[in-house]
């Protein structure tokens, strides 16, 4: 498996993945700028990446913090807090590393600061392991969906590459892979992860995978006997509404027209049950240019109006099941949600 | 209005498409195999221009030909038309041209071979003459659709670049340009026809335009409040099955899930009767680096397998009305369309 995400020598480093597939290559990120820079421009993505970079981001803007007091160091804690968690709006696991750590920092008030690094430092860590064994977790659920034989689409990358190494949706196809006859990716504008990242890692693992443009889902779904529609999640709501890329929801509509099951895989940490419905996640709108111009060069007219939101919700009745690494959320609903989630809490 | 295809001193000038939005150039066509490459290649593309160009390669094919007899001339027209012909095989228009002129040559066995050449020009000129007209007629047919203030989408590009100079489903908003507040274009991947085509012709033509991707249009629908979506069409079956740009069936199921009109706008001539259902229409499966590569760069893994049917059908159960020169078919089916079509063959 890929380590999209590893902890070397006092450094978080990641693979730049707006350079995949062309160059396969680890970044070294030394502050807490650093991390928001990458998280903000994408070079980290996927919401469970950012989930554990932020956390890895939240150490490295106090590790080198001249605070003697607790009220000094944790003043700086929750200011780098907010600076990363506004590094980018929608995926809610961002917020929930970062929470994870504030919340153990005020466990240990009477700790000295050093000792609070240090925790700091090793709850990082365990977010990252834990992501580790939750993917696999998640992915061990997930595939008892999977036919044999199956057929399979998916949307935008939730693959080792979004998450510390397995991945979510794709995750879930690691798991079954014996049973993986084909994987349609959809190449995913306007950032392209399907292209760059989906097709990469899939082959990279030897599943048999086929590229298409965003607009052919409809047909192939029709044509090419899709099994089941398989994606991942930035942020869902109490009542199961899932905030994904931009794109799944269209997707989720054709899956239901063609009566093909639709999938979500998602760990625990991307349900927000602060929100009621979907209908309350905020949309990030990003750059036209992402829209405007490929690889640099504009494809269309200079300065063209357009519109550009990374996200958009799919509403729980279009969801067949939500895969956690706690179980399966069937038909979602708030209750059903509650169910699988509150356990855990 | 652009002239995309005309008639200068014995060549037919075409718009090269595949360099706009960038360059606005006119290419001389002298030759049957000048028009083969042009329609080949999308340098002439959009079923009715395809149409046009069709004819006039027809005449260019055989301007020079040293026939004497007419069972010769009309061999070389015969070898001609099925040379043409093959360029693209799912716009009905293509053959629906070539075929009228073929019928034509038969009726004047008696006409020397000077005399055949001058008809054969003349029935191209008229051709063209009558798409102006036809797409006119259309224009004022589909304006009665749109309601006050409309907040449109169209998918790729049905509009003066289509057509000889008005265009079929942009043909439909022109007319009704007072009451259309907004146009969102679907890019329309993998040739960018709305990128690059739809939206700079709408805005040299005053309406408010914007671009978005592909997989936008759900979202875009929903949050937008879109009031109908309008398209053209390559080749529409006897029973109203419509064939058109890859994507346009997706669009079709979302404006049905989001309770928006969805409408074709296609000449009489799009209408190929002899098919029962769009089953039989055939789908042109393009090159796969049309996917893999954007601007000439690679965006995914090198030679990556792929799929690029250039078109898909869009079942009549999802199409509100089909516009044509002659009127309008509500809720298409077979009984609907002949009431239509045959009154005017």
């Amino acid at each position: 498996m890929i380590e999209t995400l590893r902890w070397r020598n006092g450094a978080l480093e990641r693979i730049d993945q707006r350079l995949l597939p062309g160059k396969f290559k680890y970044i070294k990120c030394k502050t807490a700028r650093d991390v928001w820079d990458a998280i903000k421009k994408l070079k980290v993505r996927g919401a469970p990446a950012i989930g554990v970079a932020g956390a890895y981001g939240l150490y490295l803007g106090i590790a080198k913090s001249k605070a003697v007091t607790y009220k000094g160091f944790y003043d700086e804690v929750k200011k780098c807090e907010k600076y990363l968690a506004a590094s980018r709006p929608t995926a809610i696991n961002l917020c929930w590393g970062l929470s994870k750590i504030v919340s153990l920092v005020e466990k240990n008030k009477k700790r000295s600061v050093d000792a609070l690094k240090k925790i700091i430092l090793g709850e990082a860590q365990t977010i990252l392991e834990e992501d580790k064994k939750i993917c696999r977790d998640m992915g061990k659920n997930g595939a008892g969906l999977i036919p044999k034989n199956a057929v399979l689409l998916t949307h935008c990358n939730a693959g080792a590459l979004a998450t510390a190494d397995f991945g979510t949706a794709l995750g879930v196809i690691y798991s079954a892979k014996k049973k993986v006859k084909k994987v349609f990716a959809d190449e995913t504008r306007p950032v392209l992860q399907g292209a760059r990242l989906t097709v990469w890692e899939l082959q990279k693992n030897g599943i048999n995978t086929v590229l298409i443009c965003d607009n052919m889902a409809a047909s192939v779904m029709r044509s090419e006997k899709v099994d089941a529609v398989i994606v991942g999640a930035d942020r869902i709501a109490a009542n199961g509404d899932t905030a994904n890329k931009i794109g799944t929801y269209g997707v989720a509509i054709l899956a239901a027209y063609h009566k093909i099951p639709f999938y979500v895989a998602a760990p625990v940490s991307t349900f927000d049950l602060s929100l009621k419905t979907g209908k309350s996640i905020p949309i990030e709108e990003r750059d036209g240019d992402e829209v405007r111009k490929i690889g640099g060069k504009c494809i269309t007219v200079k300065n063209m109006k357009v519109k550009n939101p990374a996200f958009d919700v799919t509403p729980a009745r279009l969801i067949t099941a939500i895969v956690t690494e706690k179980g399966i959320i069937y038909k979602p609903n708030s209750e059903r949600v509650k169910q699988i989630i509150e356990i855990n809490q």
